[in-house]
């Protein structure tokens, strides 16, 4: 068993994005397929695309509103450390893809758990750990017995139990995403959930989320 | 602190569905609003619609797999005494709406618990009621104490904790979740909740869902 | 050949909504599911609605921006009277269901064509009405003739040709629309078709829509 | 004017898909991305993917219909020489993200205009060049007066008229779009459409799309 004070253990890992088959200096795939799909709209003969004149167009489409285009950059992350309280709030947004690691068939032999930061400093964390170890316990033995399923004997682990999870989303789906859970008032594990997507995101496609880490991240890290 | 064997404490109310404004001898709402969908496509003079000329239409469309018609009919169900473990798996079904009993908010001093027939008939049964108990007693107390919030307390509750949830899905939707989740070698949990939707679906439309009602529950009540 | 200035042929019938099984004095299906639903997220306990808390309850989730719980809420219209053009454009709003009628295997041997008012009050107005008498004309033959099938003779019809459409969306999606295409420098003809099911939808569940009618139909009616 | 007979015209290029940050010899991003997610859900200390674990792996994903995987692999195309028919069909298909140019910004003086074979083959083929003829000329003129805006001045526009569109998708959407359009009843001009995306989506993602490939494209090369 092993425990994880609040988002310690989490790891967010950007593991695919968008390739443009041509690339252009300064413009990363992100930005690039972004930048030319809203070109086809306005204007035909357009293909040629320097880095400040996609920088202005994408700036003038945030700056309207029109995030439609967004929607041709996708970005995916490998994410561990975050308990299935939290990969149960996740998963209700619905513009995205995800793979989770199943509880029906992973044998959670040597769980990790998280502890919230107020449970932590409260006078409640060693009760709290001794129930994390009793439940440890008890899963290991029924699914050693044979009598109970791993997918039944889930149900005696906390929602604290840590998962898994492989998330994919495009740039408009991400930047909804962040709007809604990098705010201040954000339940603290999907907080620090979204902050290190941002910061992933916002490394390798920088025109497409600058205003959102200038007004989350910055200072923060 | 209350203990649910298996889907005893599952309750599935339909709530609320599609009416349409005229209406049709022996033809509910759902069942009217798919027919005359179809029919705009193929047959545009048509408006009048007799029962057995839509059942022989709506079976047509169920045999081509002509699905799309079907989303214009929605059911919702109120769902209690399922597990968090459950609902974790059933909102990962994107093409529905969901609201969910949220545990930031709301208080569960008086937890309902599931216990999976696999746990009760073992030799665990003792065991896993007393790691219920004192998740229950702890969350009670951390809350009370005013050092841990609601948001923060929940962690140490079993998935096995009670959740509520409405549902909202279109004809189509549900019948591809009774396709996966009505099978035999579903999960038992939300096996039983979508018998128990298909059931209340089938009540009241029946010749949008007759196929999967044969091959799912005649037999099963 | 039928002609239709404008939007003088527009029809948009509201032929189905959500009704809820048990009904609530001085609340509508629409609204009584919305509200419901939101109270079982924070209020465990809450059944009973009256008709002031139901308005209460969705003023707040209208200025807190929690629409979320409008998706519940569905509608469908029949729509007849709009342009090709205007259908491509509306079917490009993906949180809807449609049914089309096809020109694939309907007849347009009697075609109507829409003309807008720039078209109409232009010198342009007799050659307008010339090349859709042509294109009607060449479409009845080569149907006729057998050698060409209905859906390449399409082809040959301009944009302008009326088609007929079932649309089904539920109130957060429908509010989204009307917030885009009641807007006043939205395009002529699918602002009208907005204004139209703005203003059915408003009769049928007013505390759902009332900011959005205030807004964009009051005086214009 | 320009005329484009059957799908002559028709350019499919693909512009972008996933990239993995950690490349496999052998193993193309969008395969990678989709291996290495169907590991995370049932075998957590999976990471290491040679080509022929990979290749099996999603052969027995194909098999068993567990497709939700394949939607973290995503492909980008930009389109053009397909009629406006053609893309009217095109966008029903929701699950994926367009960029369309737009008929209300782009002048179309010198509009391109699609030919069905069994127009041209017909005794017809002359008049429908006179139509479209005519129609471009009156669009032309229109727009020149002042007094018709373009997006007015469209619906002179016969739906023969070109368009160019950017589409994303991911592999689970293409590979429902390639099982609906690619059969030999689809309509002509979307067929040929998908059956040009299922070439070039085969070409960097093989694992991913060798059952189509060979059922629909292998000897109509």
């Amino acid at each position: 068993m092993k425990i994880c004070r609040g988002s310690e253990c989490l790891k967010v890992e950007l593991v695919a994005f968008t390739c443009t088959l041509e690339s252009a200096e300064g413009i990363s795939g992100p930005e690039k397929v972004v930048a030319e799909s809203a070109a086809i709209s306005h204007a035909p003969e357009f293909r040629e695309m320097k880095v400040e004149r996609a920088r202005k167009l994408i700036n003038l489409l945030r700056e309207l509103g029109h995030e439609s285009v967004f929607e041709h950059a996708y970005f995916t992350f490998r994410v561990e450390g975050i308990s299935r309280a939290c990969s149960h709030q996740l998963v209700r947004h619905r513009m995205a893809s995800y793979t989770q690691q199943s509880q029906r068939y992973v044998n959670l032999r040597e769980p990790t758990f998280i502890v919230p930061d107020s449970i932590a400093n409260s006078g409640f964390a060693g009760e709290y750990e001794e129930l994390l170890k009793r439940a440890a316990s008890l899963y290991a033995r029924m699914v050693e017995s044979g009598a109970v399923k791993k997918e039944d004997a889930r149900f005696a682990l906390p929602q604290a139990v840590e998962t898994k999870i492989v998330i994919t989303m495009n740039a408009r789906s991400l930047r909804n995403f962040f709007r809604l859970r990098c705010a201040p008032d954000a339940q603290w594990e999907i907080r620090a959930l979204a902050m290190a997507m941002l910061r992933e995101a916002y490394r390798v496609a920088p025109m497409l989320f600058e205003d959102l880490y200038r007004e989350y991240a910055v200072g923060n890290d």
